[in-house]
């Protein structure tokens, strides 16, 4: 079915584009917002988690005889206590481990018990008995024949034919058109190289925390912080073995998700054990069990090779991803091989992508997950291109940037997009012109992102004085509370102040994708629309009642019910307010609903223009200054836009130059905290400068994109490019820490190969 | 607008009827359930609540220096921190005295506090300068002229001229047809009795509890047990002065309502004190606060007059019935007025309602509202008046009963009503014609309730294993989640274990009306079958997508979706868990809503027969037997109708024999707990025997009547006559205690009119 575009585009806005307070300002800053371990409940259990201390052990027996005799100890689980017949293995087995540990921290046993001390004695007293088996954790060593084999029975995916022994591959994914050897031929410059990044951490400042309080028959309640409650319902009912609508799971205030809390890891844990204690349970991860036993991103090695004309046309990209998935199968890699060179418009384009099991836990979502390593190898190598042809490095991408109509890397063509309208952004900002201090170097790069749509539902609910509540089903990460309000009020033609947003739980509406994919202004958006529009309808018809005249001859206009049309009769005008207060006479409640599979999200470009100062003494990196220019399509409240671009830098910024899982070859991690992982804070920083462009997405009424996650993919590029101009040398691993940066520079002195600084040029 | 009968007859029903688990019993056998006061927040503080220790004083100042200086206290409240201009300043002035405290027991501030000890410390330190007044807590001396007057400016409503002074008589009312002089011409006896009942607390187990967290803007959430969520959200933001949509609040379980949770008393108090001092405030009453300071119901002075023909034809009826409201005007008198005569077809019928005030906490909504003493006065003189001409006493109620098409003393005509079948249901009764003991007597008795409708939304939320989530907004005070879940499990033709039906919070659905009035499994019920056939609706479309033909060409049967008429194609039907787990692909999430403020609620009759034993030595009454036969329409659940009728018939028989508020001469109540308010205990009580009658209301599509009041209204009427006769001498007071029983049976006997005992008849 052909569907007109959805873009109202002479649709006058009043609201939409405009920065009211944000709604949980006051609550979160004041200390009334209930995060994830706030919430309790009378005869509360604590539970606690054993976890293995072993990357990779098999486990031959548990005995948690002594642990539950001790007093005050209420259950304790073990994998024996989940649905064995669970249709997601991988879930099932990452929250509690079969067989074998596979990672340093995998959990092996949990524990309820009345008190925090006791819970921890008790996990002292379960005994279980390791094999201890070989382990793997670097992603090239474990593709390796001979590799410790994580799951003995898998076979690459994806592949013909099938391999015939078994690997840590766990599937292989291929992308592109056209021919990349014609494309290479057509070159005049061609340069090839790899890269490596490390795995990083979303560094949410929330734990992980829930509380669960289920019945023997396995119904019940759970409190948590997570992106996606109904996805933590499905997924426990599914690892409970019991119905979907047995389990009724409330969103609690998030402190931070950034793609972590987009599974499951205590939750279904919490619900075991209350079911098996009869009593209520919280679980709260510390810190320690966040960094080892909750989902980091990918570490990869990607090489690149692209090919240039002498007058700046890409003729040809290839890319090889091999990104690690943790313990099990589902690495962002397919996403990282699509989005490698979706930037540009070149004929001949090739991707390969390898989904590598290792010991370590299982990655998760972290912020436009797979992308930023891909844009990171591939945006290396366009401004290294660019440097050897001698042009600009915007005019480069100019010159090649996909526009409307073009097919992207990754198969489908281009509706209306915004990637050249950033690069000019970016080329008129007078960050791009300025002048560069001593041992500074500016560095541009570019990032797409998909942004997804998908399943959400959205009620409005009209208050007797005309107020209106409206219940979403997507967690609030990231501003939407107020964007939703913003939408709602706007089709209502009713103040800001007059909506207020809330989380409903998952009975109380139908089932919402997670809050993730940069999906939530667009498609909880789109369904707000919808259902402030079935609401109107409502409305209209209402007024046709008391005014006893036929609802069509009713439209809404500013916020009022007015007469329609040569037959309709002399009315005045009636407010919602005024409406609202005769419902309970004109036919009861008025609310306005929406259930969608949302297509048409627009995806979205940005370019990020960084100067980096490098000490040549340590090899520290500084970054000096920082502009962000990205698509939003339409800022639906430009304050938290911004905040999305700015937060998407200082993370690329930490990945950078800083962050890292750090395994020693005990396949033990060495740096489980905030001390020793090191997230940028206020003082590493510069204020990032932001500049909303804004190219309608033709699916959405007003035009909006998805703006979270788009922001975090050209970073770690533009930083690098920055660094590697600053520093005279290309880098190509992350993070660009001191020592690493100071080994490049003194490496490429000693082979004469060093460039001269930017600034100098 | 006519509307056709939505009772479907021939409707083969095949949940509704049946009797499954109930689905909060393991919760709350187990002690799962979380009730009102089993929420908490970090951080939260004890709110308490300053009381007037005076039944009528002039509150010329409050100090609340010297506690608001008291370590650990954070918030105190007076009446101006609530809003002055609410629009229902009976409630704003209940909630906190304004001017004066009415009644012992009326808050006059409150504080919040780190702790218990604390708060209650300074309570103390709160110096509040009463002037004490002249008070009245007794309805007739109340009415007099020169009584103490509560309200100063205060004419009676209703009345006609308006009296030109202020008394304590809120308003009059008069209902009633026909010419009650010619109709007591025509009769050959009459019988006029006065008759006086005390004020009855519901007895709820549960005290009422809430937390409140809101912040400086008044914005926030409430959780708390309530009969109406809704209703608490709407009068807090009228009693705060914020609009509707700031405030969520939460239904808690409830540990009894019984009408009395039905409005606010500390909910407001605890918002405007977390509103203060920016921290959640959690209140729980203890019992000396529910008796004193929430809403007991009115005590009455009813005076009735009935004229009967020899052969039994009731010729007139009047009464005069003064009911107190406590300390605001609201007595349920109109209620009882309207329903005093409703069971009997009377030509000429007038009653007058006094809603008078008094110095007692304002009465509030006990279960039947005002229709228990009405019902008394005019049952028991009926019962005289069958004795008088020597009728069998179900004989002269069939020979006057009401039935379809009558017009009731209230006004509008029966539609299809029951009250000659409960009253044949009796007769035929083995417990009827069963043979009396020594000291015993039979009563019976006949009663009356509306059953209301009102505004009520559903949302049925199907999830994707085909599971069903229904999201209501009337807490479950009696079953109704059990009802929800067999009529949507009935309309969709899935199991019942498949629906789990949750009370969703005030911004999750359109407004809902309190659960009263017997209302919840009638509207909540009517609302969840059309949410449910709206569901249906949209399963049939995304069937007909699956299938590629038109939605007319599905039809839903036997909880499948299938192809009908000719030109549909032949498939093999699809269930609903085979379209819910297709969704996402055909559309999206599949949810069914309904808004409503339903019509067509049906009326229903009960007739119950009591056994009592008047001990001749002590006066000691014992209820032996007692049978209830009450038209259900339909029982959706017969456990839980049972249930209903036998709750109704024992919070009677505690009414009829041992229940009151004895208030002293000081104007203090002097049982203020249960230990001294004695309500029946399990030992007092014979079983209750149940005889569902089911005669459809034909404004549901099921025949479903409301069932949990009318089982309270014949109780008092039928223990008085069973008593009346067991003890030879007609009770024209409640409680029946000892005490009165046998002043009652002495002063017959001195006078020489005791009658001779039924027994020995």
């Amino acid at each position: 079915m052909a569907r007109a575009p959805l873009y109202e585009e002479d649709r006058d806005l009043k609201l939409v584009g405009s920065r009211p307070l944000r709604p949980d300002g006051l609550e979160k800053v004041t200390g009334r917002a209930r995060f994830g371990a706030d919430v309790s409940a009378p005869g509360m259990l604590v539970g606690k988690v054993l976890r293995s201390p072993h990357p990779h052990a098999r486990i031959k027996s548990i005995d948690v005889s002594q642990a539950m005799a001790l007093q005050g100890v209420k259950a304790i689980v073990t994998k024996d206590d989940f649905n064995a017949d669970s249709s997601d293995r991988n879930i099932l087995t990452n929250v509690m481990a079969r067989g074998k540990a596979l990672y340093e921290g995998h959990a092996v046993a949990a524990v309820a018990a009345t008190s925090a001390t006791i819970a921890k004695k008790a996990l002292k007293l379960i005994k279980v008995d390791y094999e201890i088996l070989p382990h793997v954790t670097d992603v090239e060593t474990a593709m390796q024949p001979g590799a410790p084999l994580l799951h003995e029975g898998m076979i690459t995916a994806g592949m013909d034919p099938a391999p015939d022994r078994p690997s840590n591959i766990a599937s292989r994914c291929e992308f592109g058109h056209g021919d990349v050897e014609t494309g290479f031929a057509a070159a005049d410059e061609i340069i090839e190289r790899t890269f490596r990044t490390e795995a990083t951490h979303q560094g949410y400042i929330e734990p992980h925390a829930c509380m669960a309080n289920v019945g023997p028959d396995g119904a019940g309640e759970l409190w948590c912080c997570t992106q996606g409650h109904f996805m933590v319902r499905n997924t426990c009912a599914d690892l409970l073995g019991v119905d979907v609508s047995k389990l009724r799971v409330t969103a609690s205030e998030i402190g931070g998700g950034f793609g972590g809390k987009t599974t499951v890891f205590i939750e279904p844990v919490a619900m075991a054990l209350s079911r098996k204690a009869g009593r209520p349970v919280k679980i709260v991860m510390n810190r320690d069990e966040v960094f080892k036993a909750s989902g980091p991103t990918s570490s990869t090695v990607i090489t690149v090779k692209i090919g240039v004309t002498r007058d700046g046309r890409l003729t040809a990209g290839e890319a090889e991803l091999k990104y690690q998935g943790g313990a099990f199968p589902g690495s962002p890699v397919s996403l990282g091989a699509m989005s490698a060179f979706s930037c540009y418009n070149m004929e001949h384009v090739r991707t390969i992508g390898y989904d590598v099991v290792t010991n370590r836990p299982k990655q998760a979502a972290y912020r436009a997950p797979g992308a930023p390593m891909a844009a990171y190898a591939v945006e290396s190598v366009v401004e290294e291109l660019a440097s050897r042809i001698g042009m600009d490095p915007i005019e480069l991408r100019l010159k090649n940037a996909v526009s409307e109509g073009d097919k992207s890397s990754y198969g489908p063509k281009y509706k209306r997009i915004g990637l050249t309208e950033t690069l000019e952004a970016a080329k008129a900002h007078e960050h791009y012109n300025a002048p560069l201090g001593p041992n500074q170097g500016r560095g541009v790069a570019c990032g797409f992102w998909f942004n997804f749509g998908g399943q959400t539902c959205v009620s409005l609910n009209i208050n007797i004085d005309g107020t209106v509540a409206l219940a979403v089903g997507t967690p609030d990460i990231g501003g939407s509370r107020a964007s939703m309000g913003l939408m709602a009020a706007e089709e209502l033609g009713i103040g800001y102040d007059q909506v207020r947003t809330i989380i409903a739980d998952t009975s109380s509406l139908g089932h919402n994708d997670v809050t993730d994919g940069s999906r939530v202004t667009f498609a909880s958006g789109l369904a707000t629309i919808n259902a402030a529009r079935d609401a109107i309808k409502k409305l209209c018809a209402r007024a046709a009642r008391m005014w006893g005249i036929d609802e069509e001859a009713v439209v809404w206009e500013d916020g009022h019910a007015k007469p329609a049309g040569e037959n309709a009769g002399e009315f005045e005008p009636l407010s919602l307010a005024q409406i609202a207060a005769e419902a309970e006479q004109t036919g009861g409640p008025i609310a306005g609903h929406y259930e969608t599979n949302a297509g048409g999200a627009g995806v979205s470009f940005a370019t990020h223009i960084v100067d980096a100062e490098v000490d040549p003494e340590t090899g520290r990196v500084h970054v000096t200054r920082y502009t962000v220019c990205q698509d939003a399509g339409k800022a639906v409240h430009p304050s938290y836009v911004e905040g999305q671009f700015q937060g998407g830098a200082v993370q690329g910024i930490g990945w950078a130059l800083n962050e890292a899982y750090i395994y020693g070859e005990d396949g033990r991690l060495q740096n489980p905290g905030f001390l020793d992982y090191r997230i940028p804070v206020a003082s590493d920083l510069p204020m990032i400068d932001t500049v909303i462009v804004e190219v309608p997405n033709p699916g959405h009424p007003y035009g909006v994109r998805g703006v979270g996650e788009t922001s975090i993919v050209p970073p770690l590029a533009a930083i690098a490019n920055a660094v590697s101009h600053a520093a005279g040398v290309r880098l190509t691993e992350l993070p660009m820490s001191p020592p690493r940066v100071l080994r490049a520079m003194d490496a490429a002195k000693d082979a004469g190969t060093a460039s001269k600084p930017q600034a100098a040029e």
